[in-house]
C-alpha cells in the first residue's frame, strides 16, 4: 500500500476528503521515489493496481507504475478506495478548524475511529460516482463508515487476487490506509487513533496462504 | 480514436513494433494538445478509454484524461490494440530499411493489407503477453493479422458499450488505428494503402444504434 504524494491540500494543511485536489511538484517528485523505492525491494512482482477515483492517488499509481517499467499493469479506480468525506471541513485549514472547535474535538473527528464531522451539502455527483445510489453518497464520513465500503473492496477485489499468490499494489489516502491497517492487523477502535500514514509511504505486508500477516515493513 | 504523440521512434523514423518507446518532449505536448482539442468538442461524453499495453499509448491516454479532468474514468489496457509487429524491421530506420530491400517492398510492408515483413527472434515474454498462448506470439504481423486481433477486442469490448451510448475513447497505434478504420468504413484491402493517421490525431465518429457511421471528423 502506498499513499498518494503530498498534494496542495496537504501543503496548505487544508482537510479535503473528497475535494479532487492535484499533486504539489513535491508530491511528484515524492511518488516517483516510491516508484523507485517499490522496485529495489526484493520478491514482489505486482500483478494489478488499485486505487481511488481521485486523481492525487491515480496520480501517484501512474509515476509508480512508470518508475518501474509496469505502465501496462491493470489499473482499477474505485471509489470504495477515496479519501475518508470529512463533510463540512473539507477546504478548511487544520489550524483554523482548532480554533473554530477546539483542540479536542478536531482531534477526535480526525483520529478516533467513530466520531463523524459536520456534514456538508457539497456532495459529489459527478460520473465517477454514478453508480452509487444517490441518497448513499456521504456528505461526511467517520472512519468506521469509510471503513464500511473499503473493507468490502478488499474482500471482493484485492483478497481474491492475493489468494492466487498475484501480488497487489494498492494507492490511496490516509484514511483509506487506516481503515485497511486496522483491518489486516485487528486493531482496536480505540488503538487506531496512534496510527499515521506519511505522504509515499509504502507498507509492505507479506501474508500467508489465509491471509494472515508473516511480516510487515514500511518504507 | 486518438494515436499517440510523437515516440523516441517515431522522431529517429524508426520501426518498433511491440518494442515499448517512449514519447519524446514533444509527444507530450501532442499528447496534452490532444486532450485540450478532445475537450473543446462538444457532446462528447467519455466513459471508458482503450489502450495498448504499450507506453506511449497508455501516457497518451493518461495526458489526455488528465488534461480533461478525467483521470478517474475506467481505462482498458490490451495487447490486441498493440501497433502491428513489425517483425525484424524493429529498430531500423525506415530510409536504411528501403536501402537494404528496395522502395517497393518496403512500401509493401508498410501500407498493403497482406504483406508480412521478415519475422523477428525477438518475442515479448513479459506479464504483460502471460494470456497469450506462446505459440501464438506473433514474430511479425501483417496488418491483416493485425486486424485479426483488433477486430475482435472492438467487437466484444467496445462496440457493446457504444450501443449502450457510452462513448468510448481508444488511444491506439497507427496500425491499430488504420484496422479499425478499414472494419468501420469497409474500406478494400487495396484501398487501405492510402490511409495514413498522425501523431495525436483524433478521429471521431459518430454512430447510429447499428454502429453504422452517421458523421466522421478528424482534429
Amino acid at each position: 500500500m502506498v499513499r498518494h504524494g503530498q498534494s496542495s491540500a496537504n501543503a496548505t494543511n487544508t482537510y479535503t476528503g473528497w475535494d479532487d485536489v492535484d499533486l504539489t511538484q513535491k508530491g511528484v517528485q515524492q511518488a516517483k521515489e516510491a516508484g523507485y523505492k517499490l522496485g529495489q525491494i526484493n520478491d514482489i512482482n505486482l500483478k494489478k493496481v488499485h486505487t481511488s477515483v481521485l486523481k492525487r492517488a491515480i496520480k501517484t499509481a501512474n509515476l509508480i507504475l512508470e518508475k518501474q517499467e509496469l505502465l501496462y499493469l491493470p489499473m482499477l479506480k474505485n471509489w470504495r478506495l477515496n479519501e475518508r468525506h470529512y463533510g463540512g471541513l473539507g477546504g478548511l485549514n487544520k489550524d483554523e478548524t482548532r480554533k473554530l472547535y477546539g483542540v479536542k474535538t478536531v482531534q477526535k473527528w480526525r483520529r478516533s475511529f467513530n466520531a463523524i464531522p459536520p456534514q456538508s451539502d457539497n456532495k459529489h455527483f459527478d460520473y465517477r460516482y454514478h453508480l452509487i445510489p444517490k441518497q448513499s453518497l456521504p456528505g461526511s464520513e467517520s472512519l468506521k463508515m469509510a471503513s464500511d465500503r473499503i473493507i468490502p473492496y478488499y474482500e471482493e477485489q484485492i483478497a481474491p487476487e492475493l489468494r492466487l499468490g498475484n501480488d497487489q499494489l494498492i494507492v490511496a489516502h490516509g484514511s483509506t490506509i487506516r481503515a485497511l491497517i486496522k483491518y489486516l492487523e485487528a486493531i482496536s477502535d480505540k488503538n487506531i487513533d496512534g496510527v499515521e500514514v506519511k505522504n509515499s509511504e509504502i507498507i509492505q505486508y507479506q501474508l500467508d496462504d489465509n491471509l494472515a500477516i508473516l511480516a510487515k515493513k514500511r518504507y
